[in-house]
């Protein structure tokens, strides 16, 4: 099933269901207000919802057309964003492009930073940006909603706590990420908040694309206007989400409604193209000596959607532009 | 007035009204569910609270006797732990603890990293901990909870911001710091869950002892017994709490319920003692060449409170036992 958040004037928004294309919907509030709600109590709810799904997708309820500007991030706010970095091309681009050497333990160790949960921006929001020279970036990538996991889980075990699937814009900038990390505590204020698509799913709408732990699809990005990115989320993953989940869960449990994300989805092969400017910056640096590529300014719109093998957009598209804040 | 959390079978507890002396209480269920949801509606709930709270303080409601082990922490779970690291004599003795050089920028630019804030230890829960050498160690801080506090907001115009005050425990496993910083993403599976007082309390309820933006208490660790710190909250931290919102609210706002701390409390003079196992380790080694204190096992126990001017406890007592996971 697909479910989704419509604004209603509350923090938390509205739970609905989803037709599977993405199109119509209709409320979830007999089963659970809130998305939060479900997943607290997800074996006593998640029939129910499968039921009303079944019925949306039948023709047997009619539902209500969406109006995208409506909807807010699946879940407005999380009790914990934990980000990994799976995609190793990834991690060594953007190291490269600030002199800084990947982690020795980059292919045995996870690399995930704790992100802030608490305000996150809705699919079609703006980008609110103070200072240019931030240098904001876009960042496209895959995350997971977690049910309660317990500490210490393996990998073996985890993938049974993954609930939902969604993709995200980890906007990140840029130009405050080296001073911040040099001082050692990773990120923080270089991480403003993140917006999610419209649409949360079970696996089992992944149908074969979801396996190995990875989702065998294409993420696409399309900045102002133009495909700058058409890149396989499945193979280059480096560390499953069954493997992130053991990693984040060595130490302490995550509660339900924690959401994991993949890392900036990136293929070696170039033509593949982006899922982040900076990754296009540091190309240009080896090829050509300099960075052509500006970071985003006001006015500059980012579009990110995956597509099923059917064709079908899976997520509903995140579609942003950046404005003066 | 002073809040708290009663154990009631679900994620978020019930919110009660506790009187002045830590005591008795009251169901505070007829305003509100949960802390949170008084933080969400501040504006509307805390004045009703209030006027509970009054009848409550002058015996017109007498109230139920209170079991600590009844009592969550004040949020069980939040939106963002978030936690600063004010106290500079605390940066630089851990940092030379780990033959790390303290951030150039130590005494313009706050340290903070972002905390797991999904499942917060209750004050009397036991600290799992499966592995001696992940080198477990306590912290004792101050931590104020925010309403919704805007991106881009001043050090002048922060205050207004803070809700409540509570101490806690932010439990840090030594061990794996060194490692996880060197991967340059922050703290991650060094930081397990951490343990919150009992109460949380308004800012009226600390009279003259809260001001310049600081707590001018002293706050005590007994570790095994012993009375190891009583080291004062106030002159030595560096930025006020308004000038660590100023910085976290940089580049994104912050939703209520926020929790943010101080860091480890710690003062330049010894006979203060300490407020986490690091310090006197690092003490030792400076003075006798190698540290003497192991960290926390199986066993141990550690109590972190804060009396006010009157010597009243103030937050309640945090009292844990690190037992085997």
């Amino acid at each position: 099933m697909k479910l989704a958040t419509l604004k209603n004037g509350t923090r938390d928004g509205q739970l609905i269901v989803v037709r599977r294309d993405g199109m119509r919907y209709v409320s979830g509030a007999e089963v659970a207000p809130t998305l939060q709600a479900v997943l607290d109590d997800w074996d006593n709810k998640a029939p129910q919802l499968e039921e009303v799904s079944k019925r949306l997708n039948s023709g047997e309820i009619e539902g209500t057309e969406i109006d995208f500007n409506e909807l807010l991030s699946p879940l407005p706010r999380a009790y914990e964003w934990v980000d990994g970095s799976a995609f190793l091309n990834h991690v060594r681009l953007v190291r490269k492009a600030r002199n800084a050497e990947p982690p020795k333990t980059l292919e045995t160790d996870p690399l995930v930073y704790q992100g802030g949960s608490g305000v996150f921006l809705a699919p079609r929001d703006d980008i609110p940006l103070a200072d240019e020279k931030w240098g904001c970036d876009f960042e496209a990538e895959i995350c997971v909603y977690l049910g309660d996991t317990p500490q210490g889980v393996k990998e073996a075990e985890a993938e049974k706590h993954i609930r939902l699937f969604t993709i995200c814009n980890d906007v990140s900038l840029r130009g405050l990420i080296p001073p911040e990390l040099a001082k050692g505590f990773g990120f923080f204020t270089s991480k403003p908040a993140t917006a999610f698509a419209p649409f949360a799913v079970t696996p089992d709408e992944l149908g074969d694309a979801w396996k190995d732990g990875r989702l065998h699809l294409y993420m696409r990005s399309t900045y102002n206007g133009e495909l700058v990115g058409k890149v396989h989320a499945g193979p280059e993953m480096h560390f499953s989400f069954p493997r992130l989940i053991e990693h984040v869960c060595q130490t302490r449990s995550m509660t339900a409604g924690t959401i994991l994300g993949s890392g900036t989805i990136s293929n070696e092969d170039r033509s593949a193209g982006i899922s982040c400017l900076a990754e296009r910056r540091m190309i240009e640096i080896i090829d050509e000596g300099a960075a052509k590529t500006p970071f985003m300014k006001p006015g500059d719109t980012i579009q990110i959607e995956m597509f099923d093998e059917a064709e079908e957009n899976l997520f509903g598209t995140i579609q942003q532009k950046v404005i003066k804040k």
